[in-house]
Order: C-alpha cells, then structure tokens, then sequence
C-alpha cells in the first residue's frame, strides 16, 4: 500500500527551490504528487511549498528525515513532514454557547474531520449530552478563581495522557495561562466573534452593534499569548439588516462562528496551514 | 404638477405614531404614499421613518414647517422635510488618486446621482482634465503647511459661495480642521479604505497586510470631529488571495471605495441616511 | 397579559392605505405596533404590508375577522392574521443526507426556530438516532415504487392527525405528488443545491461543475406542482476555489443549503413571508 | 536585461512533470521562478500549470519552442509560451450602455490593464467623447440589417490590420457570426448581465425581476458558437434588497458588470486563464 506524506516549507526564496524539491522527490521516492501549491511574501522574501505525494517506496518520519535533512540545510528551509494515516487526536475545549461544538460533533460524524475526537472539556455540564451522543469523552471541570490554577494542571495532565495534537475552543470562555498556550505553539485554535482586528475582548457583537457596523464578522486564528492577537487562519462576514437589533447580530453570528472555525480545523487537519510573521499561508 | 417631498423622523417610540403621521398627511396633502420604511432600536426605544409622498395640493417648506409643528411638538419629533425638486449642490474633494472621482463623475453622467456637481476641489492638478471633460469647475489649491489656513479659508469661501450641501472626500489626503468639520454636520461623507473600526489612521491596507486579514473592506461615513469615527454609512470587503501582495489588496480596494462611496452618495442625495447615537439608519 | 398578532396584507396599491390600516388598530385595539414593514412591486402596482401589534384588549381570530372585514372589502385587501402565541407544528422530512437535519434539529433546541418539531418523516433508518436525541417523534416510512402511493396516504393521515402547519423538506431525496402539493399550499419548504434558476432537477453540483461555474448556490423555496420552480425564498452563494473538486462543492454546498433552509423556515414561522407572482415578500 | 515569460501548460496528470519542467527551465535558462501555480482535474485526470519566470539567458519565441518541444513532445503537452514585455493589443465593442468602456479606460489608464489599447468600435456615436478624451482610435460603425455582413467585414479587417489580439465586448449589443467568432478562439471577452448558466438570451434583469432571485449576477466569459455558453472566467453577485424595483437591479447589475469583466480582461492580459473542456482555470 503506498505511503501518503505532506511536506510543508517555509525559506528564503531563491532560484531553483523548485526543482531541487521536485527531484528530491521523484529521486528519493519515485513520488507521485497528489497536490502541489507554493506562495511567496514578496515583501519579505519568502517561499512557502505543500507538496502532498505519495510514494511505494519505503517512507516514515524517521528516514524522511535523514534523507532531506542535507538538501533542507544546504537551502536554508524550515520544513515539517506529517503523514495523514495516522489521525490527529483532538480536545475540544467548550462553556455553555453548544453551536460550535454541535456543528464539529456534525462534521466530524460525517467524515469532513479527519481526525480522533478525543476529548471535550468544559467548565460546563450542558455539553454533555452531546458529548455522550457522539460518543466522545466528556470532561466536567468547573472553574472558580480559587480553582483555577489546579484545573488548569488537570487540563495539561488530561493533553499530555491523550496525546492531544490539537486544541479547539470552541467559544470556550475562560482564558488560557501563558503557560498553557506556550506549551502548545500552533495547536490552539480559536474562535473569535468579530472582524480581527476590530472588536477584540469581550462582547464583540454589543461593541458592534454600539459603533454601527454594516458587517459583522467572526475569525478563526492561532492562540498565542496576546489575547485575540495570533495568527490569523479565517474570517467570514455577513451584512446587518437595518431591522437587526443586537440579539439578531448574535444569532447572525453564530453561523459565520461555525463556518470560520469548522474552516480552521479542517484546514489544520490536511496540514494546509503555515504560520510566519504572525501570519498564516493557506494552501489549496 | 405635484410636489414631491420626503419627511424623516426619528423620535421615541410611542403608540400611535405611523397613525397620527399617515393621518396627517391624508388630512392636509391628501398624500400619496411612494415609499415608506421605518425602523426601531430597540435597546434605546427610538423610531425612525422616512415617508416620500406626492401631493397635487400646495406645499412648501415654510408651510409644511407651519402646518407639521403642532404635531411634531406634542409627540416629540426630530424631523426634517426635503423637496427632491430640488436638485443638492455637491462639491468633491480629490487628492492624486482619481478613481473615486472617475467613478463619481460617470455614474453622475449616467443619472444615478441626481445633483449638481458643483466644485471639484484638488490640491493636485491631475484631476483636472477629468473635471474639464465632465464640465465640472475645477479649484486648484495646493496646500503647504504654511498655507493651509488660508486655504482653507478660501474653501469656506468657495463652499459658501456655491451654497454646497454635501461635500464628498474621494481620497482626499488632507486632514480637515475641527471649524471645517462643524461648520458642515452630517454634510461630508469621506471613504476611509479599510473595514472600520479596524486600521484606522493613516495606510490602511499596509496594515491589513501586515496583519494577515483575510478580507479588506472599505468604509464610507460622515466625518466628524475624531478622525474615523464618525457614523458609518456603509461598508465592504472582498476576500484577500493566498497569493495577494500588498499591491494587489491596494487594487482591489480601489473597487471597494468606489462602491462603499458611491452607495453612501447615492443615500445621501435622496435622502435614506438618518443619522443618531453616531449610527445611521439607512431606509430602503 | 397582553395579545400579540401579526397582519399580512398584500392588495393593489392606492392613497389612504397605511392610514385606514393604522387607524383600524388605533381604534379597535389601541395597539402597540411593534413591527411594521412594507413594500411595493411598482410594475405590478401591488402593496404588502406586514405590522406585529400588541393589544391589551381582547382580540382574537375570530373576533379581528369580523371586526377587519368591512375595511378589507372596501380596499380590496388580501390579508391574513396570525398569533404567534399558539406554536406552529412542524415536520420535516429527510433522506440520507442529516446535515440540514441536525442543523435544524440544533437550532430548535437553541431557541432559534420557535415552533413544534411534531414530526420526522424518512425514507431511510439513519435519521433515528439524532430524532431520539433531540426527542422528536420518527417515522421509517421506506418507498419503493410498488408502495410510492399507499406511502403518500400514510403521510398525508400522519401530518393530518398531528394538525402540521409547516412541512420542511430536509434534503428529501422523493418527488412529491400534486396531490401532496396541492393540499399543502405555501406550506412546504424545500431546499434545492443550486443557485436556481441555475441547474434545476438532479445532482446540480455535478453539472455546476461541469459547467465551470465559480460560484455555487443554495436556493429555500415554497414546493409548487413544477419541480423547483415554486417561489424562492432565500438564497446564497460561495466562491468555488481553483483547487476544488466535485466532493468540494458539495461540501461548500452543504453549508449553503443548511444556512438558506433554517433561514426560510424561521422567516416562515415568524409570519414574515408573503407570496405573490410566484415570488416572495421578504418582511423584516 | 533579463526576459520574463509565462508558460501555460495542460496535459495528463503523471509523475514528474513538476520536476521535467522545473529541470528544463534551470538548465536551459538558470531560470528565476517569480510565480508558479498548479491545478488538477480529478476527474478528467488533467494536469495544468503556469509558471512565469526571469532569465538572463537569451530567450525568444521560436528559441524556446526549438528547445522546449522534445520535452513537451514526450511528456503530452499542450503548452503556450508568452512574453508579457510585448504589450497585447486590445479593441474594445461597445453600443449605447457606456459603464464598462469608462471603466475599462480609467483602469487602462491607471496601469491597471496593461496593454495597447487600439481601437473601440460601436455602432452608436456615444462612446466618441470618452475614447477621444482617453486617445484611443474611435470606428463608428452602425449595423442594419442590410448592412450587416458588410459592416462584419469591415471589423475583421480592421482587427486584422491593428493586430490585435484581444476582442472586449463591453456591454456590445450585437450578435457576432460564427464566422467572427471562430477566426478568434478564445480571444473574445463577453460580459453577460447575469448569473450564467441562469438568465441566458437577452434582458436577463427583467427576467431576474420575474422570477423573484434573491441575489443577481454578472459573467465574464469567452465567446463561442453558443451564445452565452462559452468557458466562464469570472463571476460575482449582489442581494436583491426587498424594496428593490428593476431599475434598481439593472443599477446594482452595472456595478457587477464593471468587476467581472475588468478581472477576465485583466487575468486574460497577464496570461493567468487557461481554458479546457469548455471552463477556464484562473491561475493566482
């Protein structure tokens, strides 16, 4: 059965990038590539390259990286291989707004998230129910002020047993320590009710309904340890009627939350994302 | 021939209101309904309507101000009656990119906006051949530190002299002072080229950019006293390309200011913009 | 506790209207209004209106009936009155694709659809389990060609006996009789997975795909006796990027086709569709 | 000075390609890759790629169809070299709708449209003052019935006199032969004032109208034999607001127009559309 890989690349630009990669892998693995897609920041004199192949040869982590590791030196890349067999374990991480979590809980029934739902975490009871339906575990850890600290050691305890690759919150509403968010770069996403930049903190939606915005938006991005201010991976937007008070804004919002964060994961998911710059690539 | 009239009202909301207007107009004009929307905010308990009525009997301002007062008086109306018979004098200011001014000047020749351009105003000459090929009068006035009080003394002067009721900005590059602005409430609509209240300020898209937005909207609203932040009249965006440099978000933009400020000119002109609480209520 | 009502009203358009309306509620009710739309199709010379009015003296269907009849004859109105106290009795009907389902299913438990979800109707057993989740009544009602008919007569008692308002076709894989159709006028929502008038009849993303098209739509409309060509209800559309494949747009499609059905069916059950010329009036 | 060139490449999809033709353009040329984009047909199993790239090394047509054609011979290629430091000459057809034509000649003007604009022919005199003001020739040349066939021959001389190599219908009321047509494959740029495939054949706003669509369209597409059915480049649409009237749409339309057929003739000048199986695939 052959092996499928994905190859992600971030260097310098510069010329012959191309091919050096493309003999690499026709050379090494007789590769077959199944997608292929590569940007540049022209700005910053950047490539970024996915390549997803597939081979009959021999091809696991281990040796991958022994064989490309003089080519990646020699070019200056910043490189990542992953291998889609083996399914990402997710948590996700959830309060009392259930929309986000029913809709992965959804997507994931059918097939659109490729990936072991491993966990569902919440400082609420009201999610389990659907937890349970879905046939995922469902962690209850209420959190206090006093609390929080200790949860927060139960929270890192419960990723580390599980071997979480991915951490979603899914309109989770307590704030992660920066402790939390350094011990998983890359692997938080969020959901944020508004048009990134605009409206960070809290309440979103009374904020633009004071302001009088004629869009009112929702972004996925990367948790890093300033709050609402990591990387952004996608945003949606939606016009507001002039009939629409802000309970219509909320529910409006809703919709664009569960496209911009079903979007993101699943993006992550296919390791179609790269993060530079505080930026994200998104590869077809 | 008949008269043609539109009556705003903002107010807070009551029993009776839509009654006691629609009999008021039956009564005195036996009035003939083209349009009418009215609108609510509900958290602050207003009521907005906009009604366009034709009446073949006589009115005017001065005596529908006499005949409405009494009504306006006991239910506690803001209002305002405009005769569209009357055609807007509009004065555009213009810096060196000219795409809203091309745009403006041809949908103005084509009819859609139904007013008589009266002045284009530049500190550049590069936009007047445009104005001399739609027969516009065109004002030079180069601006230096030194000289832009008196400048915009003459502008005053130049506005006043026309009787101008609305000033447009189509990417005027110049900051307007604090008398400029109040002279002129609610009378100049600008187009800022970003999605506010995201990027404010000064190179919107090399912001955007910057911050790796997924999509960039331009904004058109009143101008007021702090800079970008008055109400919005409308608004839009258009999804950025993983392979989009800044140069590219900067032409797409262009798309999107012509749009958001032709709309918000548009609205003005016939009167669908109430402003209130630094909002506005656009009326269909 | 006070009588809330809902008034649709479509009729040829004429002087007086919105002042004999508002005075009729004035008089007899000394109604709060606490919406109130209205529109006009200038071609066909017709006017629509809707007002959702608060009474605290008694009104109820029979008694508006009589009391509004004598205005209605006289100015030639087509009207209905509404109370959205009583709760509409919903069913939907589903094959095998749940996506729609859950969504409305969800949805309902959140509050956004206000009605009674009475019934689930299937061809297929894999709806069950999310029907028992959410506590709703599920019937297996198989067809073969050989039993298309005594099928038909069993939905028609079942939806009899549970008194169903609203029949909700949930991406139900069977073509309806005009005898189904005719006994249920305005009151069957479909969802089709085109941008119709775009692709109607079977497998329409294959043929936007085939077709090259780069945009996908969704269409909710009102089942008539022609196959999707009842009145459009709500609509949207999403970009087809150059990388997508079949299995992409029908996955893009599926986010359309849950947005543009919950969208119908809560406008529906909250009184603000009028249907006329084989269109809609959207009030809002 | 160095050389840039863009390759268009379609073939079936096999192993190598990407490393063949990265091969042939650093060892033939030390080429510098500035964009490179990839697609596949699944389901066709096609294979299509863009590559735009610098050289020092000389490089001209016939040199790089000497070099090149072994590889592209053995590997199956359809293939089209370009070199954009030659500008493409452009005509534009137009009649009495002037929306496109003015907004094509400010884009041209802007640097937005890089290529020679040569001629603008119509069988109306309304375009002359614009092509005068912006110095680009101007035929006016009024069809008849009678004169028909004649008038065609006087285009196509024309076309083949100034060398021109792109034909823009911008808003151009006549029907072209298919003689005219086939002596210019894939090199005349239609705007259709809707969402194709809905609403082909004329006054497609009228029929958008009747129908009761919830959002219109406009298309951009190359021009076949079938009226309105060649390869769609480009697409976008607007809601239909509630109040909106027909004139409104034919307005909102204008705006839709001006976008989809200034992206195709923008993408078509820079080489980035490769058309296959009657569709277009847009390079980034």
């Amino acid at each position: 059965m052959p092996t499928t890989a994905v190859l992600l690349i971030d260097c310098p630009d510069r010329k012959g990038l191309v091919a050096a990669i493309a003999n690499f892998l026709v050379d090494n693995y007789d590769a077959n590539v199944l997608n292929a897609d590569q940007h540049q920041d022209a700005a910053l004199g950047l490539f970024f390259m996915r390549v997803e192949f597939e081979t009959e040869l021999p091809c696991d982590d281990a040796q991958f990286r022994a064989l490309f590791a003089p080519l990646a030196t020699s070019m200056n890349l910043n490189w990542k291989i992953t291998f889609p067999a083996r399914p990402q374990k997710v948590a996700i991480f959830v309060s009392h707004y259930l929309h986000c979590l029913a809709d992965l809980l959804h997507r994931h029934q059918t097939g659109e998230l490729p990936c072991e739902l491993a966990l569902i975490v919440s400082n609420h009871e009201s999610a389990r129910p659907l937890a349970e339906f879905y046939g995922v575990p469902f962690h209850f850890t209420p959190v206090t002020p006093a609390t929080r600290q200790a949860v927060e050691v139960q929270h890192l305890e419960l990723l580390a047993a599980n071997n979480i690759d991915l951490i979603v919150l899914a309109r989770y509403m307590q704030i992660l320590s920066p402790r939390f968010v350094e011990a998983h770069p890359l692997r938080i996403i969020n959901v944020h009710h508004s048009f990134l930049p605009a409206f960070t903190g809290a309440k979103p939606y009374h904020a633009a309904f004071a302001r009088g915005v004629k869009l009112i938006g929702a972004t996925s991005h990367y948790v890093t340890e300033e709050l609402d201010e990591g990387p952004i991976i996608e945003q949606d937007v939606t016009r507001v009627a002039q009939s629409d008070q802000l309970p219509d804004l909320i529910q409006k919002g809703r919709d664009l939350e569960r496209l911009v964060l079903s979007r993101g994961v699943r993006w992550h998911l296919a390791h179609r994302i790269l993060s530079y710059a505080n930026k994200t690539v998104i590869f077809s």
